[in-house]
């Protein structure tokens, strides 16, 4: 997929869309600095100055001139460019197709609502958020009425996350992944040799965690010259440019798993905008193709390599000359043991593998009902604590552990939750696909994760949004979307660790 | 100086002027990035993004639109507009000035010459840098011209940097002043009783450095909650907007004195930016004034705060809880002296406050003899050689000591030097005035800086860029631009240093 032949109005096209990325590097830039360093007296003006170069993407990205570019290139035969294109005739469409000044109440709405989330989730009171809450899902709703669907109003909203995902997919898979999971859980409830973590929740200086978290993020590959690792609230990575991908994490001195394996995840979505195909720079498809594939990444490197026995294996010792000196009483196969409990928690982020996946059903059936009208957003508390309990077998006390935990539709975002699941099956699919080239357990032995970040690179990365993400999980792995090899995965790992 | 009460006209002026305040923003936090944490892979695009930005502030500032801003507002009966307008005005003209393509031609050889020139320093090779040199000072002859002046060439590139200042201003001061600070170098060079720095030159950990440097930056009243400290290698402090005005420092182990008095110079820096009337946010006239006003405020803090006996009275045991153990064995007046070592040195950012001054001289007489082409680029090693030594009694021996030390020129800066040496005056002259309202060495003693600030805040800071530098001194110190009180100042404290 070289771009190397491109015509006068396909070069034209391209130095157009450069001017785009070139703002984006700003806001990006900008983003990261409110989330690592900025002083926070300089939020609101930084926040004016955000909004300013936001409205020239907009502009460039409604123009009339990029509508001719659309018209003059669409049947192009350079695919690059004919994939280009279809990108970004599609966020033409859809931005177009929301009135301005609907869009304008939307972002103002959000941008309030994100505070008042704050502080109803501090002091548990749902109904404080309830009517912004209520004004979001019936924007969301026009929005996917704007936009259209062919099946499930909800489809629209999940186009904008992983494009060619709908409610039919979802419904096909997590049913029985739900049963699944539901099983391996009873089974771990009633193992008799459930590990006990509380010999790793010793007090880790957070100089030392960070000297570790670097070592990792080194021997997976992540390129330094190319990015960064600095601390945050709420860890993320970021593509400042394609040559700039930095990762974050963040610290808990009597918890080193939340820094570890938040390097780890972080340092696998970093590995993917790394791993981009640096010839198409600058092109609309060289972008991670969706929140799914982008997840797949990250929970592959956190959980089946991070979490991995071998990983351990191969790494305990050199994780103890950074660890407290009372990690020496623990035998590395109870450590392994510690740092996979399962255990069900109210709050999604602090979840295992196992139950995580639980944790967004809940979301996504909330979700679809809101947007196809068959629940309403005064239930939501009862309805979230009720799944919670059905799924889970646990029930939130207050909204706070419950329902106002995620920031998500505070921030407007419908359609995103599943793509966090879709990752999990994804990355389990694709584990499978890599392990026909890769030993990963080898490699992991040999000191040498360049073979498994080589066949990313190539399977994944280098390919950019040149596929949807259905169609590229077709390529690599040979077959549709499939949980079976998620929950093959857990069984044969959690077997172990539970001895059932 | 309200600015309440705004016609239409006038605030829509002000809304288009806030969108170069926004590019800049953005322009700004990028360049502090580079110069702190940017990994290098991703300088190259950075770079074409910042130049994508510059090109839209560019437009800005020369468009029909500003035109028709200036011609509605030059009479505007509003103090802040009128002012505001002169300024913007100013710079338009300036750049319509010069054809595009010559600026173009220029941006780009100097983009060049700064490679060229650290290459040329490294292999201390003049007649490598010296053909870029010529058209440097080529470009710099030819926008004088295209921007006019009254008396001399020079002092077209002089306005650029520091407004109202000419070749006859500096004239009238320098040769005084280079014989008066001959006489105390020579009463230096001639002291039986010369301090002796070498004890000070021991190993201190970066990170305590940073410790006292943190402690000192607070002790001046640097908001915290509007900036931060950072690392770098070329210090420097940046308002990247008006409420995040950042600093960096540099730390060599071996030598306490580059973090911790460039910390408080470039903390004297931010103070001033801190300090601006945020009435006027986002206006031109909220804005340090000139180079030259700028320099006065950090060389005030370093050398009339931080070089200064009283401040080593009050803190010296705070900086021993930091320092190396060595240091308590020395006594308190003796590490006092030798912080105010006075020793002529090749290179100029190594000078003391005494030499200083001279190495500037040498820099002005150059720069205003090849502008008005009395000297040519192919005599400069050996004129520099030969003033360095008529001034400083020291002859480099090579170029990279001497004409190849600097990286202005490369840059295509010509008329910046002089503010150097005119803040060194301003600042003296408004400590003289500062010292009629406010006691130094008390406020020290009192261990409460807040005074030193207050002051500088109400009669400097606030001001923004409402007068002209002169007009500034003037209104402050009660008299024009008059170099006794730095002479002065420098007889006073360093007669007590050096017993003459």
């Amino acid at each position: 997929m070289s771009g190397s032949t491109y015509s006068s109005v396909e070069q034209e096209f391209l130095q157009y869309y450069k001017q785009i990325e070139s703002y984006a590097e700003a806001i990006k830039l900008m983003a990261w600095d409110l989330r690592t360093k900025a002083p926070k007296k300089g939020v609101h003006r930084r926040s004016e100055t955000l909004s300013f170069l936001s409205q020239k993407v907009h502009e460039l990205k409604t123009s009339d001139q990029v509508k001719t570019y659309i018209d003059e290139l669409r049947n192009s035969e350079n695919q690059v460019i004919k994939r280009s294109i279809e990108l970004v005739e599609k966020d033409y469409n859809k931005t177009k197709k929301i009135p301005v000044e609907e869009y304008k109440e939307f972002v103002e709405l959000t941008s309030q609502a994100e505070s008042v989330w704050t502080e109803a989730r501090e002091k548990s009171d749902f109904e404080m958020f309830r009517p912004y809450l209520e004004k979001i899902v019936a924007f969301n709703i026009k929005f996917a009425e704007y936009w259209g669907y062919k099946e499930n109003r909800y489809d629209a909203l999940l186009d904008g996350f992983e494009p060619g995902v709908t409610v039919k997919t979802l419904d096909q898979v997590f049913p029985k992944l739900r049963d699944d999971l539901g099983k391996l859980i009873k089974n771990v409830n009633e193992s008799n040799n459930k590990p006990d973590p509380s010999q790793i929740l010793a007090n880790f200086p957070k100089e030392k965690q960070e000297q570790f978290s670097l070592k990792v993020l080194h021997k997976m590959g992540y390129d330094f010259d190319a990015g960064r690792l600095d601390e945050t609230v709420h860890p993320f990575a970021i593509n400042i440019n394609h040559d700039d991908v930095r990762v974050t994490t963040r610290y808990d001195e009597q918890d080193f798993r939340m820094a570890v394996f938040g390097t780890i995840h972080e340092g696998g979505h970093a590995l993917y905008e790394q791993g981009l195909n640096k010839d198409l720079y600058d092109t609309p498809v060289c972008d991670a193709i969706s929140m799914g594939i982008h997840e797949s990444q990250s929970l592959f490197w956190e959980n089946f390599v991070g979490r991995n026995e071998s990983f351990w294996d191969q790494y305990y010792d050199l994780f103890l000359e950074y660890a407290p000196d009372s990690f020496k009483n623990i035998p590395k196969h109870e450590f392994y043991r510690s740092i996979n409990e399962v255990k069900p928690t109210f709050i999604r982020i602090e979840a295992d593998e196992m139950t995580y996946p639980l944790h967004i059903m809940i979301r996504y059936e909330l979700e679809k009902g809101l947007i196809n009208e068959e629940i309403e957003v005064k239930d939501l508390p009862k309805l979230w604590n009720d799944k919670m309990e059905e799924y889970l077998g646990i029930r939130p006390e207050n909204d706070a552990d419950g329902v106002l935990q995620d920031v998500h539709w505070s921030g407007g975002d419908f359609g995103y939750f599943p793509s966090y699941a879709l990752g999990y099956m994804y990355g389990a699919q694709i584990k499978s696909a890599l392990e026909q080239d890769v030993d990963i357990d080898q490699s992991i032995q040999n000191d040498d994760l360049s073979p498994i970040k080589n066949w990313l690179n190539e399977h994944i990365h280098r390919k950019g949004s040149m596929k949807e993400p259905l169609d590229l999980l077709k390529e690599v792995t040979g077959e549709g979307l499939n949980p079976n090899y998620l929950v093959q995965y857990l069984t044969e790992k959690y077997q172990k660790i539970y001895n059932w």
